[in-house]
């Protein structure tokens, strides 16, 4: 459990010839959600903060709104073939008055009657499903903290620097301190569980906050971000048309390219301080 | 349809000011797959090859084995709330004695029946539905043939030229020949394209051929790459754990970090010649 990289050998080739040594590489590893037993969901993560990834997938996904709504998250205790527990399989019991999630609720969140699944339609779908709204947040973050974030961010991923293989995603405050940093294979993994730690720590929604992704700003890392209530998402990377229309309705800053001294806003421009 | 790019106005900041003026997104859009009229995935994608997406994801989830499993994919005549036909919904029907798929076949392509769900049960799972093996291909690739991919492939991106939004896949032969490119927001999506494109040409199993990635291999897109008996993957970036573990029990070799002159390769390392 909790094993975030492991070693294995390599053939490495450069123009000055060949070695073979031991090399360091990401974990991956399936989790399996449950809910009250059911299976909701697997996703492939780098194993390590499991809890705050459950919590966080149930908050963006609309099955649960608070710390509250969780009864207790517990291992199941399955094992692999050498009898060891794969701490693999998570499964969580909701609180009373708390609906169970329905099975193909990933799938009917995008998906309309009609035969026309569009863009307009995922957009509604987010908001009808979301408990808060970033849109009335008056956060304003100033150019000179935003430009220090990526720095933070790659000073404290642990686990990229002996890998290259991991995504990272912090929250901030409006004044640039650093609450909370994940790193994961996954994009959306590393989302969840900084979400996730917000919810366990009562601190959802995240009023105020700079939710702060190494890659690109995708539709579903700023679904995300609304059903947690975040007002600001920046990424070191492009934003997608969908991602920048989603935050344009659902009133979250959008900041691209953030790189040195420079960055694109794409929404809610009025929240960024020159 | 079709759509890959879309203008948006950006605040663009710098050190030395800042300006208002339109930018290029990769445009990102909802499909939705659906087998005899039954939805079975919708996933967020760039507009374009959307057939070639939909035989990639039938081949690779293990639906369908070639062409000739598909009688007839077409889009549903369905329309957005201004009347005009979205594009992203496609229906397929599959040939006699082809079976649907079971909904939540992607769920239990990871789930075992024990709680224990690990990822030497996501590697035997891989094996037991795949049709393909790479692992008697003998094929050989040389080192500097290997080196020059990269380049081929950066410089046949149309669209993250403009946008930098974008992941690219390639087929190439042994010999260097670019085969087919796709682009697309999501790097599951852009393999898809480029493994459905060969399915429609008749060229899977895929003999011979690397399949080269722009940014890191995680285990689906080397599920991928089996699934489609592809012999070799090269990623700009790092592979996980469990991308090597199972190219190295389904007999993929895996190339990462292939940069410049030099690379690491971590599995069926004797297909890659010096």
């Amino acid at each position: 459990m909790g094993r975030v990289t492991a070693r294995r050998p390599v053939r490495r080739i450069t123009a000055d010839g060949e070695t073979t040594r031991p090399d360091t590489l990401v974990v991956e590893e399936p989790m399996e959600i449950r809910v009250g037993g059911a299976s909701l969901a697997v996703t492939m993560r780098t194993p390590g903060h499991d809890v705050d990834l459950l919590h966080g997938f149930l908050l963006t996904e609309g099955v649960i709104g608070s710390r509250d709504d969780v009864l207790v998250a517990r291992y199941c205790d399955g094992v692999d073939e050498e009898g060891r527990n794969t701490y693999n399989v998570l499964d969580v019991e909701l609180a009373e008055g708390v609906a169970p999630p329905d099975p193909s609720v990933e799938r009917n969140f995008y998906t309309t009657s009609s035969c026309g699944v569009c863009g307009k339609a995922s957009l509604d779908a987010v908001k009808l499903v979301s408990r808060y709204s970033p849109a009335e947040d008056e956060v304003a973050v100033k150019v000179s903290v935003l430009t220090t974030m990526p720095g933070t961010l790659r000073a404290s991923q642990k686990v990229f620097g002996s890998t290259g293989g991991l995504h990272a995603a912090a929250l901030f405050t409006p004044d640039g301190e650093l609450l909370v940093l994940r790193e994961d294979v996954g994009r959306h993994n590393a989302v969840d569980k900084v979400v996730g730690w917000a919810v366990r720590e009562g601190r959802v929604p995240l009023r105020g906050c700079v939710l702060m992704v190494s890659g690109r700003a995708s539709f579903e890392l700023v679904q995300k971000a609304v059903m947690a209530g975040i007002p600001v998402l920046a990424a070191v990377s492009a934003p997608s048309s969908l991602a920048v229309e989603l935050a344009a309705e659902a009133g979250v800053t959008v900041v691209g390219f953030l790189r040195g001294q420079t960055m694109n806003v794409y929404s809610e421009v009025q929240r960024i301080l020159a």
